[in-house]
């Protein structure tokens, strides 16, 4: 017997890489947000992107010190300052100098901040996190992006230089005839809110692949990793929820607010963002109901497999048990035992102990035992 | 023994041509609505059917080119525009032709929208899935349908030429005397949104007779593919809970709004929707709690027979292992045993193996154990 | 061994009757509304019921025909029309002669309404179900009753003419005294409600007493087919619950109504009815819970009962393992085995069989095994 | 071995004393309240208590018929009739005194209603249960209580004439300088209140001191009866819940009156007793709570003994097996057997015999199966 | 067979010292709040810091006495007294000083009560508790703190006078040109809320490493007291929840208050604070889903750790019992046996016992059922 094959060290062993990463993964999920010790470390690099444009002309810039981008405060023109890196003393001087008040500091430099809006006399502030898919680990990536609406500006501040969701707009600026050249401020910041929330329905679609690869999996039975895998996708589904949750009632800040920032005719815009956050909502618990059926079925699958095994075990070990017993009667030492003189008294002790097990499984078969 | 019948992988593969559908069921329900990267199809075919009618006289037409439909912007009379198929092109050109918001082109052209309203100046737009049963594969199939109700005009934009649930209504609007046919616009649209509605109820019978199939299936306790069929109609039941619940907020709107494009004296039929679209929720609610109490009735019946295999295994085990003993003891060649060399030796130490397992069976059935 | 009583096919075979009721039950419990198409069967007998009264007369007249009632929509006095049994046509010349919209009456007839209120600005009509409990299926059955209540006049209809729950009501009427007769037809609409109202908790009294029975029945845990039988109870909560849950709001609506049908005066009443219809409702949420645990119980004293009986199994299995053992040790065949010589190595060799597990047995009591 | 323990009947039989109990608990917990068909028993004994009083003076007095308070209406002074004992005729002549509405005559008689506020153009009424803890049966007791504030007066009803909750009270009565002598009647309506709701705290602590003996039992893990305590708690916790939950309602109630009768300076002690009922409220929820976690330990805890059991077992049963097998093949007569007729063959056997489990046994503990 | 290690008792008896802990921890969490018998034991100590300051200057000064801070009423700057340890006679004598209501006193006199906000037309009340986390019990441990918000006055009453969290306030208010300095006594009341809030995220960063640790062990598999620890973090999280949820309403009645006492321009921070008690919130709810899958998790490795042994076992069992018939086939006592007499009967029988088994482990492998 393959006793190697049962060591539940040995299979737990296997398990470790993914579980050591899932425990580290409910950590990272976990960690709360006191803001009053800041671990935020520095960005290694800054990098300032400006786009400033009316519908005629569109100025596109990159700088790596801050201050390239104030004179842009009065432009004339509608600018999009897109700070990539978060440094305490950049945050608070670029803040300072477009009169921001020093909470709004507080919020962007903090970690693990809940998506949330705010209104000012002269601007609006929202912070939520773009999401990424990780194909490698599974997992749902966030990073935080603090966006101010002022006057003419609008300010982003994302924490990686290298990735975000706004390739397409990028492209749609340069076009002189687009819609968003034609448009004030408050378009462009419906423009930034749009593609994050539509790069979440890109993430959901990465999860439904997940969810679809784990069901093929559960249902083939095979992988004695799939609860280890179905626990860390549920752990996923968490990250989702509590990050796609409150962008509903951020956007809706949007429809509701009294702010001269925001245009009339563009709450059309900002309403047409609430019905897909409403729709991520909505999806992203259907996905948690088909991962508790998933965990149901998946213990079935286990438990049926067990079941057959013990099964199959006990009747073997049942019907054997007869030609034991008949084994054991004539290996008795009495002196005078019937038929141990006769020449066919063997074989009649050998059929017995084959036809009792015989007309056995006949029954058990008759009453539908397996 | 018929080990064939006992082997996991033979049954699960039964399973599979089932769990295969139901995979790929799972990632048709999960798939999520990215309007940046709509992937629809382009339509084969483009059908219009126009009804231009007021209570005297009924114009039908049908087009396959759409420019056709231009001209009943202002026909005078009631016209209902009927866009069988969608294409990118087409849906931009009508839309524009009759003043929409190019957002409601978006919404259209979408796939997997969650049902929605939205209210313009000269124009409502409602968008929501009609559901069909496909007995064949039990499941419950959506077909999107956009609606535009302008001045004198509704517009619908469906996905499939070959069906919808409108037969009723063309009859009826051939009848001169029929109450459609005296009034204007908003009826039409109330009459095609009850119609949608009260096809929900349709589906929902053909489910609860499905559930009703499960459950005697359950019941006879003989089908290893109930758990299967469960699970299966549970994700039904969420594509049914999903396509029904966002409709009640979708006729509020429509009892709420303050457009001139609704007569008041018509909002008591939109009240009578409203009140058909709640109950088919709170049905779809007992659908789940009867769906949930199944699966536990199924999980007890498959306990129970497996409990009753292990149970009669390990009596008829244990009710044996006195006879072993038994056998044992005089099997020994210790010289001097008492009995042995009695003649009734042997058949003393028979009657006692069978005696001892017939005295524990009473003892156990006295307990009451089987 | 009496394998009969093991046999799964057997039990089943009880409980099948008993299922097939379930099973046909859970069809009735699920099916839906169609209003589209009414599979209503028309009665088979109509009978008008009329009580025309003020505060010094009382007529009572009873009709088979339906016109015998039109009369009564201007008597100067309150009117009470009850209409027993439903046929289209009727329905249809009553609600006409008494300016009933086309909804009412489609809603009159239609089968499986949920409860619900309307208001006209000549009448107000609610629907509701008079709730029944059959002795004998152990179920709740319901009748549909709908209300209407216009200038002077309360005309209820019912689906079944030999049974209703208001007796008393009538008795009431006759006596010159009561305060039903000094009061005009909202003070009679509130009385009808009451009385419905009041029913359910004759009802949930009925139901109260079958969990006190199957909870005796689970505790005693003498009957396979409890489990069955809370199934079926369970689903008879569904259909009580979504009998009364929507008539809070129904009630509420005449609470918060403008019509000038219902007295200032008497909002007092339907307070007092509303106070009932909540004190239900919470009442059937504990029904749930007491069942939910009732269940864990029956589950918990099943596996109880199973675990008792393997537990004695794998025991006496044991127990009697060492015997086997030493019997086969001295039953080899070696020239030389130490004590086979002695005249009191047999009993030796029984001694130490009955010893072992003996002191097994004390081993496995102090542990606490058993 | 003693299979007396092991009888479930026996066990059952030790468990029926309290089931029983339980059984006519759930019984008295479900029973619904038709008031149409009131069952109350007329008391055997009515006791009128008064207390009139002013800053300065106090009278106490104790009437056995109830016609003695009826002229404490208008005395001048703040009055507290307090009637122990609800006779339907008694009650009836008293609410006509003081000009009660019929209803609440009604509500006064009623059993098992849910707690409530009325308020009438001269009165405030309001009906709750006051609660006792039971030590013998470790059940939660209701006392109904109805308090009428009028002008001046207190009217309270209580059903048993041996019990309240109001001792504390009585004595600061007597207390010239307390401060409810220095203000009128609402101030003492308040105070009635807070003691009811304030004894609820003094229930609770009995409870959570039961919910900590329960846990500290099944921690023990010595007790079969447990889960039908946990059953019996869990059904107690139901009767807290139903009893304190609307009361949050009652007096949020006294908080948005706008009647006359309560002074606008009280109303900070009516959001007292309104902040402790919430606080009862949430208490409640995580009493329920903490016992779902205690079933769960307790089925944790007695699947973990019977898995031990099961597994010693198994395991005793599984390591003698070789040594059967050793004793088989040298029982076997063939005619040529090594070893047989070598002297140390049979201590061979039986090291052999030994040596197996022994080794056996050890790989099982590397494995860390025991 | 180390019998030693399976003994239940000993296994809870190494339970015992934490479970008895965690019994006397559930009293703790489930004892109720009695205002009317307060057993608050008096404070051994009183200590009384008072920093009064304006922008220029801060006197900061410590008393043991009460009446030391009397003169402060009226100081002429902002003043915050600090009173560490209750007793009944100096927070009486206190709150008349300031002019507090008298049912203020009693509740911060009270133990164990719910978060709470009271407003007054010259003050603000507000009573929460201060979070902190026990290393050594791994425990939630709360310290009430009431706040009084009065005209340039802030009084806090704490518990305990060793510790607390606003060390960080304390050096702010000594630096000159911090923020606090310049500000007004309601500044100094939201920095108060702002540093217990954030030290609630402390303890939750302490609970989810907490989570993680559990979560390690619960893979490892190794632990058999991981249930009691998941069961005993479970109620801490109650404790958690229940400290922080009524913070939001409190943090919410800071926003919607009108008192004069609340600047206009200082509601934006008691906004930020209560954007942190809803993610505190939120976040403790995600603890409790992970808390669940935990659970599962434990559940199920405690499961499969248990079959793995009991299939091993049964399967040991199985594959020897053939050769124990063998053998019984063979030492039979019948005069002709075939095979006795031949040389290469004894290896023949033998090889079969073995090739029986190894036969039976390739089909069983085949099906993979280990």
């Amino acid at each position: 017997m393959n006793l190697e094959k049962l060591r539940p060290e040995k299979y737990l062993k296997y398990l470790n890489p993914t579980n050591l990463f899932a425990v580290k993964r409910t950590k990272e999920i976990l960690s709360a947000n006191p803001t009053i010790i800041p671990h935020r470390e520095e960005a290694k690099e800054v990098i300032v992107t400006i786009y400033d444009y009316d519908a005629s002309v569109i100025e596109e810039k990159k700088f790596s010190g801050i201050t390239g981008c104030f004179k842009y405060k009065t432009s004339g023109r509608t600018s999009w300052i897109n700070i990539d890196g978060l440094r305490k003393a950049d945050v608070e001087s670029v803040c300072n100098h477009f009169d921001i008040h020093s909470l709004v500091i507080e919020d962007i430099l903090s970690i693990n901040q809940r998506p949330k809006l705010d209104e000012a006399d002269n601007s609006v502030f929202c912070l939520l996190n773009m999401l990424y898919y990780n194909e490698e680990k599974h997992s749902v990536e966030q990073e935080q992006i603090s966006i101010i609406l002022a006057k003419d500006v609008v300010i982003s501040f994302q924490e990686d230089a290298h990735r975000d969701v706004f390739t397409s707009l990028r492209e749609k600026l340069k076009a002189a005839h687009s819609k968003i050249r034609q448009r004030p401020a408050d378009y462009l910041c419906y423009t930034l809110l749009d593609l994050i929330v539509d790069h979440y329905f890109v993430v959901m679609e990465k999860l439904s692949g997940r969810i679809e690869e784990l069901e093929e999996e559960v249902t083939r039975g095979n992988n004695t990793r799939s609860l280890s895998h179905i626990t860390q996708l549920r752990k996923e589904l968490i990250v989702l929820k509590r990050n796609i949750s409150p962008v509903r009632e951020l956007v809706n800040g949007f429809l509701r607010t009294e702010s001269d920032l925001i245009e009339d005719r563009h709450t059309k815009y900002f309403k047409d963002v609430y019905d897909h956050i409403v729709q991520a909502i909505d999806l992203s618990d259907n996905y948690r109901d088909v991962m508790v059926s998933l965990h149901d079925l998946h213990i079935n699958n286990v438990n049926m497999k067990m079941n057959e095994v013990m099964k199959v075990m006990a009747i073997v070990t049942c019907l054997l048990a007869p030609a034991t017993v008949i084994g054991g009667i004539f290996g008795m030492n009495f002196e005078s035992i019937p038929w141990l003189h006769s020449p066919y008294g063997f074989f009649g002790a050998v059929i017995a102990m084959l036809a009792i097990p015989v007309w056995m499984l006949l029954m058990f078969r008759k009453r539908g035992w397996f």
